[in-house]
């Protein structure tokens, strides 16, 4: 079994969760580690999608990835086993959300000079997260194909806030009633300038496009 | 179209929510009104499988659906145009879930006095719709097979409050990763008396055990 730490860390309601955010970007610029938030519902496939991504990156960059969950370690845990890469799992104290002082306090347990690229798994919810400014660079949302089409418009803030939206589960997509291009279309009506990928983790269809944006986010930010 | 009518609500952050709930479970108990509230994942299938279960007993019961959403009216309009069942559509200004103030709120919005049957369609979260007693007689909670079996072992209290179970989407296990026999045991061991009933809103297959259920509960209610 992969090697999993596990933290509880529970919400400091006073803390101004945009200047942690701050300050924790900052930090993170500084030490050219590409921090990324990964949000999306319960089942989309955030760790399957994220353990592919690794695996692909993983020889090249050095990458780390925290877990937020209520009480459960299940997803660090696979991702450990699925990449060997040493994850944080964060247990969150039965909240629907992480903010930046949460993380702030996860980071104080996790070294995170010397990776390359910073992956924040967040809690499956669609709603809460979206609310948290988390000091991630970019914020990712995951949307599968069985959830169907009309999440943006059920859960605009979220695809308001995502620089950047994963079409999980394409490979399912005969099963499902699901139109790529009305996603496509809700999702820049909320945000013009979000890059929308269409993937799916179980054929790896679609995780070359995902991974030279991530690649050249990390490019960037270590002005290469 | 269906009739939609649309009311605005905002939590009050004071009210005893016990109490509450407590109240409203009374009062629809008085009027032999089986009071239902339906909690599940994004895109499980919530509004598919209730407009499924009206259609199969609207002919013999009068049923009401009030469907919760941050600021869409989606849900209820897809009931009513399904159905031709009235529905109200509850905004709840950004919130993850409804308590039972706002299910007040809303119930004095809408004549439930002649109804069997009384459908709350919750908001789609599986953390935060747990946390509140709605007042309603039995919590039910949808699962569906694209989501993974694990989703008892990471959102224990939504099975642990939940009265009755769907596994919904199960026209699709073949193409899933999904154990129905390794859910079962993870609901089961949360909450023992959990009934669970695997269904396909798509292919109807399993539904006429739902409506048996709560045809039994309206029964009940009603000492027929």
């Amino acid at each position: 079994m992969g090697k999993v730490k596990v933290i509880e860390i529970n919400e400091n309601i006073g803390a101004a969760n945009e200047t942690a955010a701050g300050r924790i970007r900052e930090q993170m610029t500084s030490s050219e580690t590409f921090f990324i938030n990964v949000m999306s519902g319960p089942g989309s496939g955030k760790t399957t999608v994220l353990s592919a991504l690794i695996n692909l990156m993983k020889d090249r960059y050095r990458i780390g990835e925290m877990d937020v969950d209520i009480e459960s370690s299940i997803d660090a845990q696979q991702v450990a086993d699925l990449t060997g890469v040493e994850s944080l799992q964060i247990h969150n104290g039965g909240l629907c959300h992480i903010d930046a002082d949460m993380t702030a306090r996860a980071l104080q347990q996790y070294d995170t000079a010397d990776l390359d690229l910073l992956i924040l798994e967040n809690i499956g919810n669609l709603v809460c997260p979206a609310e948290f400014d988390t000091g991630a660079h970019k914020n990712i949302a995951i949307l599968s194909i069985p959830e169907g089409d009309d999440k943006p418009l059920k859960y605009p803030l979220m695809f308001e806030v995502s620089d950047v939206v994963l079409i999980n589960k394409i490979d399912t997509i005969g099963f499902f009633d699901f139109s790529i291009d009305a996603a496509r279309d809700r999702i820049l009506a909320l945000n013009p300038d979000a890059l929308i990928f269409p993937v799916s983790a179980k054929t790896g269809e679609g995780l070359d496009k995902v991974t030279a944006y991530l690649e050249s986010e990390i490019k960037k930010l270590k002005k290469l």
